[in-house]
């Protein structure tokens, strides 16, 4: 249970504010590659509560700027792409990718020093990313996850709707290991549905659960007993936004990335091992929940079922936690000390690389072994 | 004319509000009970600024508890019914019909006292009711309305859309008398529209009105001159938000049910004398407002033209009352006598019945009888 | 750049507001006078925020009162117009054109000085206009704009859709003289839009630009070069709210009415010279302004965008002006001054007409001379 002020801190994202900085640390997913075209080289985004343009430059360049202009705000969408940089089309205050300001029609002396915000963006594995950090010098890299690197199959990038609720109650469902017994397996097995086969998998009796700190964020254990005891170590919650998960043969990343306090986009990249394939994108429709009966039929309706009906902005003063929460207790108190290391001036610690040796492709396996009987444990309960 | 804080005393209707805590006092109807079967075991209901489940249990019970599961607010609408209770989906709490939870998977103890709000349900004449009030055990008996008893005609439950405005300036109409002449009457000649037959009852002059204030609300009396003097007592308006009216042949009942403080909707009910039969119920179709061409067409239509540009929550302070308006002024006053008593710890003494014996069936007449000479009165206007 | 409060000062447009007080000292355009009609006589139009109820009266008389009626608030839109004035559907309250309450059915006592808000209304070239001071006796002449009063032609009124903005940035476009450039000379040839034409008479190099204060509002001169050097002096802004310019063959007067404080009405006069007609009127679809492409296709369209992109109430603290904004900012304090005035008690002194004789037919024209060689001036950027 949180007081206000602490649910209000972990879950804003919006400049300035304390969560905010802390995201703003974190290279953010911020659209497919290929949405930036020669034949639509424009995009608007809304991230972090920011409102950005996304542009492919006359010299192929991707860059990112605050889509209003900084003399009357008009929407920079509307523009000029130019040699070195993008023109406004109400005045022609002419941005290069910096975001400063190059040319003033109209003006006879140039103002010195008037800039745009403009971020950083880069490419991997055909998604775009952005860091919307204070000091782009100060950035870690942009991490070389696996399923974003591997060129050992094919890879798939699916757009999904945007969720009416906040990040973190998406987020917190990653570190909650138990949920899956009952909103997948017993789902699954009660309602005969398609997603019946994993289904059975996640149906087994539950004997114990572990969570550990680890550097990328919170690592899950979960033993099952039952007529195959076995203890199953997943991929870790990676710090903050992401969920690193296989998904059947596909091996998958979800990047919950907040479009303000109360909306949120997750981008979907899966690598099917395989022939190597050219990355593609798809938009999934926007299916709204309603009594439920289509979103049930996959793990992600049966998740966004539960994210959404929590609240716009899950109220975690009206929560009761129980032991089987500890896994969401421990990632709310990391959140909460990167915060307040940011806070205080310094850097985060928790999933952040900054040597190229470390980022040449980072691993992450999910195992099954056995569960030997010194492992045992029973709940009182059930 | 009432200040704003008046205002916000007589119209607000959630968890805490002194005109909420009065509301609960009274059983409040829910839904149709043909709305809850089988096949269809769940409803979500918002109510006073609640949002509630209603589940058919089981064992055929009616249950009715919170719709966010107390551990993490997941909604139990997409729930598992079971023997003995709900289960969440997300992470199996159960909860029997009380709310008490009786089983947390996964948890080595069981935390004793955890508890959903939940309120007792009853089944009257097809029409579910529920009691929010703070302790079942201090509940008045669910009145047993004559329109809702009665087993010598065809009972139909009519589901109106919502309102989008607050229940009070729906249930103030109620005890205005004289607006049947020029909403009804006058409306119903002057535009020669389907209502004109009861539109000629009420379009003929207004001598005088009366109001007295009763067990079970507000009686109404109006003297009518012209050709054919006479004094129609109308059945009392029901405190605090039921109109009971005869329409034609049917006597009906409309329970004004607060969704919260902005929406309202509106059960009607009928009782047609004739051959029994079984009690249906059906839903009206919401037809925007618009013009008010087709809402005209409609003794209710005219009526909603009116409840609805009063204001989302009619602002009493911009009002200008007459003597006409006696009858609401009377109405107000005891809504916040009660509400004073409520808050003062005391039972709501208007409209309650707790002895068996007065509650068989609770019959209202509407009469019409010659206005004899010495009963004349004429105002100075018009 | 202006503070929040200052921005606050100068678009809010609500009753007792300072900035609404200024815009209730000028006649505003209402709606087409032939949108109130004997068939249709009655027509709700929120305006300066404030919902009025225009409508035809029994005698042909157009009048304008406050849409909810004083006794009980529901709205006269439903109500009966009679000889003498409308009564409402609800009790048949009763009032004059001048907002009086002149009978009250089923009171005994007639109470003396009700009154409903009621402001008068005038017809000019086929628009209804009102003016909702605080004193009708202090209200200035009606301005006899040449476009509303011209025979020499045939008129056109077309309202536009609603723009989901505040007033003033609409109309401090009007001001901006070198946004003529990009927005519309530059954008038209560089996408080749059928605003071409007139497009390349924007597209020449702007050499200087001047405002000069006038009884009437802002003069605006331009000084092109290039091939052909010309001074064009553009019809000045009106003072606060309307645009004075010819389009091509045709002489235009654009209204911007606040709706409130979030919303704005344009109304648009076109008087094309020729064989006189009938004034009529149409209304422009709305169309989404999306991607811009569709919008982009006319002057308006181009404009639009603009306006709208600045956001719901431009945010004047995050501008960054240069020389080439002189004209807003003379406008602005223009606005301020008068503002001020009102708030002291005086009268505004800025497109107020008393007398008769300066009435008659208030032209306006814009002329484009030759550039000599002594009125050159190069900006140092481009």
């Amino acid at each position: 249970m949180l007081t206000q002020a602490q649910n209000d801190r972990l879950t804003q994202v919006g400049s300035g504010t304390p969560g905010g900085n802390l995201l703003r640390r974190y290279w953010q997913a911020l659209c497919p590659a290929g949405e930036i075209s020669a034949e639509h080289p424009k995009k608007r985004v809304r991230i972090l509560g920011e409102d950005l343009l996304v542009y492919r430059g006359d010299d192929g360049s991707i860059n990112c700027i605050a889509e209003h202009c900084l003399h009357r705000r008009a929407s920079l969408f509307f523009g000029f792409i130019e040699p070195g940089g993008i023109r406004c089309c109400y005045h022609g205050w002419k941005f290069d990718a910096d975001g400063s300001c190059v040319e003033r029609p109209f003006e006879s002396r140039t103002h010195t020093g008037l800039c745009m915000p403009a971020y950083p963006v880069k490419e991997l594995g055909g998604l775009l990313f952005v860091y919307m950090g204070p000091d782009p010098a100060r950035a870690p890299l942009l991490p070389r996850w696996d399923v974003l690197v591997r060129d050992d199959g094919k890879r798939t990038i699916v757009v999904l709707p945007v969720h009416d609720c906040n990040w973190l109650q998406i987020q917190e469902n990653t570190v909650d290991s138990v949920h899956t017994y009952y909103l997948h397996g017993h789902m699954s097995v009660v309602k005969n549905l398609p997603t019946l086969g994993q289904g059975r998998f996640f149906y087994r009796p539950i004997e114990s659960y572990d969570w550990k700190l680890c550097d990328w964020g919170v690592e899950k254990t979960l033993v099952y007993g039952g007529d195959k005891p076995e203890v199953e170590i997943r991929p870790p919650l990676i710090f903050p936004n992401i969920l690193r998960i296989p998904e059947g043969p596909v091996e998958a990343l979800h990047f919950r990335v907040p479009i303000d306090d109360t909306h949120t986009r997750i981008f979907w990249v899966g690598l099917k091992p395989g022939a190597p394939g050219k990355t593609t994108f798809e938009y999934s429709p926007d299916e709204p929940i309603g009594d439920g009966e289509k979103a049930l039929q996959t793990f992600y309706g049966q998740d966004r079922i539960v994210w959404e009906t929590q609240g716009v902005v899950f109220d975690r003063s009206l929560e009761t936690l129980g032991a089987s929460d500890k896994g969401i207790v421990m990632f709310r108190r990391m959140l909460a000390e990167q915060i307040d290391r940011v806070e205080r001036g310094e850097d985060p610690t928790i999933a952040v690389v900054h040597d190229d040796a470390s980022n040449e492709m980072i691993k992450f396996v999910s195992a099954t072994r056995p569960r030997y009987d010194d492992e045992r444990h029973v709940f009182d309960e059930t």
